[in-house]
């Protein structure tokens, strides 16, 4: 007398909050420092100073009918004048503020873009590895799920996406850099999709999912999709880049360059309010739009990866060399992913099996952690390491 | 290409949004203090100074990246105990904090709680007049909508809900106090209610949209629907009680009373992450948590109420007195009360037509305004009533 499928869903929560509620219950058994939870993409590095100013600021100096009031439901005017400006600013588009609608974040951004679209019948296309909610969300909004398995470098393999497109196809989504593996795509690759989707008769929109877009570490540039692909929507969180993730604040850009970029953003409208998002939160909203160019320190992050991608990788594990994100995508030391997780877990250590992302074999470790941590774990790692040598041996 | 269902909802926004919009337009065009907005729901009585005052400790002592990290997707668990405790100490109810889920407010509390019981085919009763995103809501989480008028005191008919029940009735929707009539259903009603639904041998979900559960005046009793109907599931927004409608901060209960509460709850959590509510707000859930005996100052509601009624009734309106939420119940001056709403706003009056509230002859007076906003609003009310007495007597 439910609806089974939530049901379902709220009993077989996603494996990375499963093993995230784990790893709460773990750390209240055996203490906070004991546990090396690399689980959940939760930022260790916190919010910049400025972001906790500009809060205060608000609060102190705001008429507070205005700041906690309902804004529209695209957002404060103000708010989305200056995320479109700083987008123009940096990549040289023609975003228009009126079409940036504010959002709880990028599950949101996802949720409302593929209401917002999706028609009975209709398929999306994601690269895998990938974020395994999108098969939730996609599948909430009433599509259904095609995965292309990306080629050996984790980088979009055109060939197989040309093989895998049909008239149904409604959208593809790309994340990068990268959720599990923390490849950033490249310009080339990324053009040579846009090629291609631009060369079919059914109009395609191609969701860039960027959370991760500001965690890059050297030289990886992460291209404007909207420059070189008309049909696109930009689905953007702070979450990561302002450290902020519990607050819930994104938002959605539609390109200006398709012609029914009008129609689609008042879908978007709709599907927002469809789904029960009336605004997205006013402080936070205003909050942003004065920290558009701040980061977090990421060059935590950077330290985290190099430190912890030479020391796996010095043990004996491999793992592809990561330009951004906070994920290295280990190999797992035996075929079944699953089975390499819990054996870690027996050592304490929180990975998460890279089954849910539609690949096998590898493990996600999120490196959104204390550096701290990293050293306390490292002795495990080499333990679960020559736990599986010595097996070998025997 | 696009949901046709979701571009529809874009373009034709409810009539409120619609008003509150052109209000906004019209305030930038002739000066705010002369457009006489009783259109929307923002409160204007500020929040506490307890809210601020919590808000600026928790960004000033908290570890940053727990403050803003994310939370449990049903919440943090102590802010859950902290609502559970509290509704229990107000109540004498036995309300488990396992059965709490923290949401981004009331239209996230009624879309996930919608989304987690329907199954296809089900119908589910609202009591009109009523809010008019109820039919958006059910209608998108698959449900069929059932009107049934409330009977001349503006409560519910049990005898029309008797005739309204089926087989496939899932739920029924009330809200007490009153979002468009200020009505506040009695107890005696409501147990009638709870009675009837009772009696049927399909289980019937009993949702109390309850935002306006702070806001009485006078000798008026908000009863706790649990403690007489097992089947309970409290939708509850802090947006009216703490004037904090932008930051989007409430919770769903489930009543412990009901045997399938574990199974109801984890469908909760099911359709809280297939619509994409990764988690409420932190800052908001913390602040609440210690702000739950709170409340606005309420008597500005209350002397609004007490003028707009005796003005209005004394110049010649009808209205049916109300004794909550912050909406007066204006019988129109013509049939027709979309012509009459719009004859208002050529006085800069604007008032919300009761047709898509699922009734007609009515208009709503939000007057959850400034007292001065009255005061210079009322001789407009007499120009307005003075021209269809004379063109009565023409």
């Amino acid at each position: 007398m439910l609806s089974q499928r939530n049901l379902a869903l709220g009993r077989r929560r996603s494996s990375i909050r499963e093993l995230f509620e784990y790893g709460r219950r773990r750390k209240a058994e055996i203490g906070e420092e004991n546990v090396f939870d690399f689980s959940i993409g939760n930022p260790s590095v916190p919010t910049p100073e400025h972001v906790g100013s500009v809060m205060r600021r608000l609060i102190d100096e705001c008429d507070p009918v205005q700041l906690h009031g309902y804004t529209s439901a695209a957002g404060d005017a103000g708010v989305r004048a200056a995320v479109a400006d700083n987008l123009n600013r940096r990549f040289g588009g023609s975003v228009s503020p009126d079409l940036i609608y504010m959002t709880c974040g990028a599950a949101a951004s996802l949720t409302i873009t593929l209401s917002a679209i999706m028609c009975e019948g209709d398929e999306v296309i994601v690269l895998t590895p990938c974020f395994p909610e999108y098969r939730v969300f996609i599948e909430s909004a009433g599509g259904r799920v095609v995965e292309v398995p990306c080629d050996g470098d984790l980088q979009p393999d055109i060939g197989a996406m040309a093989a895998a497109l049909t008239d149904r196809t409604k959208a593809v989504i790309i994340n990068s850099p990268n959720n599990p593996t923390g490849a950033v795509y490249t310009r080339e690759r990324l053009e040579g999709l846009a090629e291609l989707l631009g060369s079919r008769k059914n109009p395609i929109y191609l969701i860039s999912d960027e959370p991760y877009r500001e965690l890059t570490y050297g030289e990886a540039e992460v291209p404007f999709v909207p420059s070189f692909y008309r049909r696109t929507v930009i689905c953007y969180s702070f979450s990561k880049s302002l450290s902020l993730p519990g607050e819930r604040i994104g938002y959605i850009c539609v390109s200006p360059e398709m012609d029914e970029a009008r129609d689609l953003f008042d879908a978007v409208c709709g599907a927002g309010r469809s789904l029960g998002f009336v605004c997205a939160p006013s402080l936070l909203q205003r909050t942003v739009a004065e920290c558009l160019d701040d980061t977090a320190d990421i060059n935590v992050y950077r330290r985290n990866r190099d430190r912890l991608y030479t020391a796996l990788t010095d043990m004996g594990y491999s793992a592809v060399h990561p330009d951004g994100a906070f994920y290295l995508f280990l190999k797992a030391l035996e075929d079944d992913a699953v089975a390499f997780c819990e054996r870690a877990k027996r050592y304490e250590l929180l990975l998460v099996p890279s089954d849910d992302f539609g690949c096998r074999g590898y493990a996600r470790v999120s490196y959104c952690v204390t550096p701290e941590q990293i050293e306390r774990a490292l002795p495990a790692f080499e333990a679960l390491y020559n736990e599986y040598e010595s097996e070998k041996t025997k």
